[in-house]
């Protein structure tokens, strides 16, 4: 089942410093879960428009999370610590703490940088927090009117890697698109890395600023536009492609970017019809990592 | 199925005048669109924390859209016009034109106030952008390397309501959850409406201000806290409430709100052990709006 | 948005008589009445090898259904009525009386044929069912571990037309699965009609009989297969089509098989790379009805 | 957050030998493959009056496929071998042959018995089907219209256990659905074990028999049923427990039931209100297994 004909292209992924936060999201079922998590990573695809990039890890089972219940892991990047503070108070605040019967843990155990989320988020009870210490850890007890929220006190801040990519291209849109979900669908499965844009992927992937606007920062990536391939002349598009999809995957460590890269191509080369895989990069003076497609 | 033993308190929820946008996003299928829609609406449950109140309004299937697809509506709510057009900017700037196979079309014909968001957005095309008028309509077509996004040029932005609430006391926190399920469920199919929380409830509902810390600026509502029956003196809860969950709905006007609180009672209603509906006000001092829970 | 180069080939599906029942699912929630309906209507994709042909018609939202609850209505088809009897009897029985919170009622108000499904089903009960009338109808309660089971006594079975269909050819067999799903979701949206196969597409398409082996009533349709284009001499599929996708919708009238079947054409129309679409008839020796593809 | 309070009662779930099928299907996406999974595992929640008992296994990430396509691996139980070589054909032949973009493939490596499934699908492509060989298993290529179909000839049958199953007793019928719901999440999470009623959970658990009615095999379990607990004289349900559900799993083996009776315990045990967990058992005279509760 494996299209044999498509071509990968020599070159390399530019990916980024950030920093992340990695938390754990339990509740009493796998659905309360998701829906909490979920809330908490919206709106947060691109550093560019987006206060942070975020997205779900992984399901935790039961039996490996602190309370036996069902969880999500999710992952939070910004590159300043301190607008990643700001983005956790708010994003848990507002869409976990406020979420039905949740939960929050931290994943991060060794870390030079901590935050105090939970003593923060505790002022919520007005002054009917609790405190207890459990493993070494303290957590916080507050009173909300569906029961009792806990969050643990301290959460880990970690330097991690941002804009890993693949560009995936294919006869058709649809073709492109489906590989496309593929890639994301085998990058999920990785733990400690996530894929901020809706659904994973990215239909409208840019260039760096603009040859014809000043004021913007980023602008389509029209070498790869299949509907200005004959508009212009310097398009990157082979022939008989018609379709291009980038994904984009954020992790915690440049190991596991690379994994999500080959795991990605693995996942694209079952899918019929597509023609070439390629990413994106700036000529390896923007970012700290070159992640190669082509294993050295 | 009719718990007749529910008491409906005589009571109204406060609602406040807010501005909002009423899009609609399409896209090849359903999922896709709902996907593009989720991320658009996602970190928006508060305008305490969040920098918009948003959600999804209705599924359209492909024969009431313009360009014959399945689609979401969706409302975004704002108490500023400056703020709500910044929110559309980077919203659908990230989340949707970034979205597979996306499209965005204006739900709101007649408004006093309009915002340019697809002129703003075609410079993405950084001048590869084209337009063109159909039914009386600017429309802009940006390529992608997906293929081309099309998005209306003018987005209406009208008054709206923001704050219906409701209260939901039950036996046991499960069965409130689940009528709170079962309310929202009344509401989505309501529309002009969105419940903006995670799985548009709220598990922690506040009061305005805080008792003890003046840094804050909202607070659990203690007289509504189960852990804390035995522990306050003005408790709210019945002997028997040992479970409360908010539900919180925006609506384009104050009809709907009536008609979505109407609808939450009457599904509430359906689900055994609920013991009492009551809703959150201020002694009608901050908001524009009384909702009565007992129709008059 | 249009693919403006689709082939729509001027031709017919046939189609044919059966029997349909046509019931409604209640729930608590409306995820309850969806895992009741799935599980009730799986393994019907094909009266070649299934009991009967079924799936969720429409969600019917709590303002429409006899109890307030949130609901999916369902089509059950087979081509004997005491058949259908005995599918009713036992998808109802093992399906839906089985799940968490449900209730089910009969949505065929006039027929020629009734089966006393609730009247059968109230055994298990062993003594301890009620009856009681509601506006003119007879309901049965049966008391189960989780409280009490309502079914309506009587369902109509009314004649219905099986075996809608389109061919639908394009570019990659990934645009085809978009454009099937497409046409699938649209079809979804019209009351009275389903598409049984597996997410309602058929990947493999039959012809009747077998060319090679007596023993088999169906066989693969090779004059559309892909991969056996330029083996055989009869192929049908034009040069530049390398996937097709069927899809199969049975509905309680011809009109609304016409409705489905425009509908699903304007759905196919807005994707991108398909070539053409098509019909699968027998000559019209077999079927009752000609559902034309170009209205006359 | 565990709820210390709930009695766990001194008893075991009697359990009894069937035979099994363990099959993976994959697709192109992880979706694909699920539709394909649930529609094959659909109307099979019981012998009783099911012609399987079946259910999803477990989610197989693409890189523990053969074809590195995700998949979902599946039980079909059946008491008979006869009859399960039947179901098999059906269900593969119906739902999944006909699902877009799947493979099928054997989980049991070793096994007395086999079943040659793969050949007898092989037929449906009237000639055109190819057979080859790839580490030391033999596998079919089936012209379809989408493109070709790929399945495994040969499929083990094995020996396994029915019937392993738990009573959740609660203070409201809602509380006991959730921690329902819990149980069967804690169970997905373990390999080679199914819950094949909807959504895992039974709402109407059933004795053997009936005291009324001498044509009917199984009837209600009245002394669990909350509504008759004041009518009958010899209810098993305690004072303040007013709704009950079952969860009923069937397993490869006899460990996987007592893992999975244990696993769904701890969850049961993080949800309030629930009061007492028990299980169903014919006093050891009709099924091999006793699985106790506590364990010894």
């Amino acid at each position: 089942m494996e299209n044999k004909e498509i071509i990968i292209d020599d070159t390399y992924a530019e990916a980024f410093k950030t920093k992340a936060a990695h938390l754990l999201i339990t509740a009493t079922t796998k659905q309360l879960a998701h829906i909490a998590a979920t809330e908490a990573t919206g709106f947060a695809t691109s550093f560019i428009g987006c206060g942070a990039e975020a997205g779900i890890d992984q399901y935790i089972p039961p039996e490996k999370t602190p309370d036996n219940r069902p969880g999500y892991s999710i992952i939070i990047c910004q590159n300043k610590t301190e607008d990643l503070e700001e983005q956790l108070l708010e994003r848990i605040g507002q869409c976990v703490l406020t979420a039905p019967t949740t939960a929050v843990y931290n994943l991060i155990e060794e870390s030079d940088k901590q935050t105090n989320l939970g003593f923060k988020l505790s002022f919520f009870a007005d002054g009917y927090q609790t405190s207890y210490d459990e493993n070494d850890k303290t957590y916080y007890k507050i009173p909300v009117m569906s029961g009792d929220f806990i969050i643990e006190e301290n959460f880990g801040i970690t330097n991690a890697v941002a804009g890993g990519n693949l560009f995936i291209m294919a006869k058709t849109q649809q073709t492109a698109l489906l590989a496309a979900q593929a890639a994301v669908e085998a990058i999920a499965n990785i733990s400690g890395v996530i894929t901020p844009f809706p659904g994973g992927i990215v239909a409208s992937g840019s260039k760096v600023g603009s040859k014809k606007y000043k004021f913007m920062n980023a602008t389509t990536n029209e070498q790869f536009c299949p509907t200005l391939k004959d508009e212009i002349d310097d398009s990157q598009l082979p022939e008989d492609v018609n379709g291009v999809y980038e994904i984009v995957f954020d992790a915690l460590n440049e190991d596991i970017i690379n994994e999500a890269t080959q795991k990605a191509i693995d996942a694209i080369k079952t899918v019929p019809d597509v023609v070439k895989i390629s990413a994106g990069n700036y000529g390896g003076n923007l970012g700290k990592y070159k992640i190669n497609l082509i294993k050295q």
